[in-house]
């Protein structure tokens, strides 16, 4: 009820500070009988780690994980399966700064506001680090989902700036810095001189993200609230510095006609996607297309003004290791959290309806 | 868990369909205490329900509430309050062709398959209808907000189609059956034309609804998972039709640089609104601003391509009487679902950190 | 979270007071398909609707139910189904004097200093009349639990005062106005002959009541915290006025050694069921017995010392209708509460570990 | 939803088997400002910990407790504290002959039926080596309510086998390895004794627990489905081989009339205490007052009938290292889940209702 679970049926419970010993997560619900190792889970956290090109922050941090418990000869036993993971690269004093004055954009100001105490060593709890560990409990939901339904998540960034990306195929992702869905070297190279202008500047950059699950089976999302469409809102929004979600046509359907919107169907299946793969809050079966925008950074060089905690005018400009663009590495944490979003909703459905087919 | 109830310590469980015997809900979580009567929701209602003007939906509908519990001598016991508004005007035949096949870009199809049975008169339980419950039991929590923290919630139409209206002053909204924030009568005049041309064709189109929270208590949401933000996209995300959700800055934030979105904090308060109010997940006492995109409603009488439940090609078009424009309505409606959110999330607040301030 | 709503994947939101307008619930989950109508409801509400003998109160209420959504053309559609009971017989002249006095064993205390503020007609919601829509609603999960696997639910009076009554058959409890599981009279008459003279002293009695499920499939209940014998002693103990419950063996189990208590497997089954059909927090597919206390009815004409809402020491002697043994009706009650968490548990395991067989 | 997590407001998701890397749980919602070490939870820790007489069993475990997150500079934050216990002492070879057949008694049955699969390894995640988290999450709002309203929890062995002990004091109950509340040394030296018979037998003995909260406030618990008793009585059946719970009076209520029962109240307070505290579910003020029934350990070295996985008819007998009296641990344990269930009911009471007073 604090916010701190993702999930009804398939929940995550974090816990963890940027700077603290560690963080780590308990995922409930498994079913049981899921062959899993550590290597499963730490695959989908290395294409999340920092420090894996010059665009991102350079904290280095192997972001190991321990599987704690719910594993017994390498099945899932259908208990809490614990997952830990020792922060190693702290280095606290780059944050000194900040301990008393609130970054503009930033969640200092509210967290000081709402607890009345807060971790302010790299941003505590609000920091981005704390995705690791859904990443890896979505590592858990992707490989039974895959085995069961043959489902997939794909993802990239489609825009960076005012630099559009053409989604040429997502097979280009994990050749460029940036899952860039793009083969064009020049537009890669363009986005590198971007960000290395931007780093010099000490300034930051938004940036969109486009994610796709394919192999979806027809039937998942809870009418009315739970919609699937809501809860993959709701997930997405959830992310550190999203504003704004799509679900397949997204923002354009305001200016289509009925006629144009609707995807109609033919035995063969559906002839358009504007749905993004759902309608009254349910999968159809067609492809989820979500797309998320990200805000940019808030920690930046350049200095802005701002008051500290008791009111005073201040200049404030952070130091330390930062992504200029938080929206890079935000390709793998969109699939995670639209795959526990599906992966809930499989176990929802075969509780009032039985198993889905 | 079935996706019926919205909210966590101040819960709305509906129920009802379009033309069943009655619709209704269970508001749950309530502060005792407060002055409530049956005219306090029927106000709200009022502002939501059918018939009003020849651009919406001609069904005869008064929705009179009835309150069936939770209230003694005028005010609120803190026990449950259910409200009930039984069905007037439910011209089934109308909706006789529906039964057996499926109109693109509606639910017929996934609660076909969800549940291998469904309610076809006038949408079941996936009619916009079903906001009239939530509708009513906002009105409790709006006028709770009000007294206790002079919270206003406001919104309009800020586009219709291609059609942009600028917002000059939610005064205006009162005064147009668009709930457009304008008072200028060509646009209003443009507006009419544009709908009397869509109904003509049988056709219908999307909308763009802005509502803003003001007044709102600084640190509202919790952080990670349920995020203020987050909520309001999952409470956007699953009024029917939406397709898209912002909050503050939304998808303008991608193309911003860091030094230009986060805003700047000074002795009396921020210089912009770039976050939409939400820092973190957490609100920061400034402006709650959310934008929603809406798709044009799928009944309509232009043929479409489709199949029957046996999975054979049929034409579809639908007769009976539906909004041209379901993003006409839905102003009360997304005001609702912020008043709920915030509602929630004070009480939430309360039973962590103690009493809002 | 306030408590009025009982389950969490098959979920009950009860609503109304004694004397308001109406009292009901909605139930959440319930599965698509199932053949439902008024009359399978109203049978298990006939079981428990005062009135029905001289040892109950004389309240009369018919206790009429009206399907208001969930059902098409007899079958339920996966959408919740909310029953209404309008009350009937609301003499609230008979409460008068209680007001602004707080009954020895009464809630009125508890409600008035918890919420400041009491609907004291006919004890508001803490009732025992708002058991009723529970009742309701287990109708449906019983109905269900027979298709399925056959499940049966039994239950009786064993003990009034002092006087135990011995389990001979469940067969008998419906040819007595006790639910006596016996078919000797010359007992059914002591325990007629004891309520009529408490009666005339204005006094009242508890109770003891046994309730038995049959035919349960192995499996069901979460191991840790939602135990299955944990949710019925919830469910049990939040019935009105009771005060104590066991599973099988119960407080006998105290003086019981391992040797002794355990009960032995053959391939044929077990051989005793000190479990009381649950071990590890499971069910084992034996029968699931349960035993619980049910104090006297508070309400009573003996007159007692009690103090006013302003603390100043009082006498307060009750009159209008009561029940003066609440356990007399508890034994329907009972048998819904242990078919809720059943059927709730049925839905788990579905979720997480495939259908239950 | 799979049972892992306890609680709604204050929650704690436990993790760990018996014999797996670590144990631990994540204790969310914890009030921010509170002074917080390791300390006060090892305190109570080693309270519950084996190995420290010779009548548990002879595992040895430290159970050092280590906190992951949620606390900055000796402070609780508002954001989850995560507990960490690492596992020491795991002879699984112990458990060796248990990995195919099922104890009489034991949960080895119900988990292979529910799941499929199990760990075998000193009962897995059924141990009552589970308890210790819930124990240090427990400590956590020991301190707080301390603090807040000075409420204490205390409680002691009243019965064990046949051998009923007195309560004379609370506070004789350090003073024994039996929790016993009495200094009557020769009612010490016959507890032992009969413990040492019992363990050259090879069988295990069932136990009575007492417990008791003081200075609880007035008002907590959520009337109907959440009453404070049946939370305490979900919590309670929830501890590992508990087969009953009884609030105030217990099952002497059965035999009471209402004029007995009844607790009278005068300006001063009530004159007894037959409600155990609580009425209509919602805590009068007075201390709350426990019984529970813990039956005898089910691995015992006498030798019974039981099946393998297969079904084929084996003996079993237990060696390894276990409790012959799973009561005498369980002072510490109830105590730990009175109090989660009390903490959680001030913050819900909080929510709907505002600050405690």
């Amino acid at each position: 009820m604090s916010g701190n679970t993702f999930g009804t049926l398939f929940t995550v419970t974090t816990f963890g500070e940027s700077h603290g010993p560690a963080i780590g997560c308990v995922v409930d619900g498994c079913p049981p009988g899921l062959e899993l190792s550590e290597a499963d889970i730490q695959l989908e956290l290395d294409r999340r780690k920092p420090g894996t090109s010059r665009h991102v922050t350079q904290r280095q941090e192997p972001d190991t994980v321990e599987i704690l418990s719910g594993v017994y000869q390498g099945k899932t036993t259908g208990t809490p399966i614990a997952l830990l993971i020792r922060n190693q690269d702290q280095r606290s004093k780059d944050y000194g700064n900040i301990t008393e004055t609130f970054r503009p954009g930033h969640a200092d100001f509210t967290y000081w506001n709402k607890y009345g105490i807060r971790d302010p060593r790299g941003g505590g709890r609000s920091s981005a680090r704390l995705t690791a560990p859904v990443v890896g409990a979505a590592a858990i939901a992707k490989k039974w989902l895959k085995l069961k339904f043959g489902t997939e998540f794909k993802g990239g960034m489609t825009q960076l700036g005012d630099i559009v990306i053409p989604l040429e195929s997502w097979g280009h992702t994990a050749a460029n810095p940036f899952f860039a869905p793009t083969a064009d070297q020049a537009l890669i190279t363009r986005l590198e001189d971007y960000m290395d202008a931007l780093r010099k500047d000490g300034d930051s950059i938004g940036a969109k993200i486009d994610v796709v699950a394919q192999n979806v089976p027809v039937g998942l999302g809870e009418p009315i609230y739970d919609k699937l469409d809501a809860e993959i809102a709701y997930a997405m929004m959830g992310i550190n510095a999203v504003k704004g979600v799509e679900i397949g046509a997204g923002f354009r359907c305001v200016a289509q006609k009925g006629s144009e919107h609707g995807d109609e169907l033919t035995p063969e299946g559906f002839l358009s996607n504007n749905a993004g793969g759902i309608l009254g809050g349910i999968s159809t079966g067609q492809d989820i297309t979500v797309s998320i925008a990200i805000k940019p950074t808030s920690s930046i060089r350049t200095p802005r003004r701002s008051v500290d905690k008791d009111g005073n005018p201040v200049m404030v400009e952070t130091f330390g290791r930062h992504d200029p663009c938080v929206g890079i590495r935000a390709t793998p944490i969109a699939e995670a959290m639209l795959a526990l979003v599906l992966m809930d909703h499989v176990l929802r459905h075969r509780a009032q309806c039985g198993d889905v087919v």
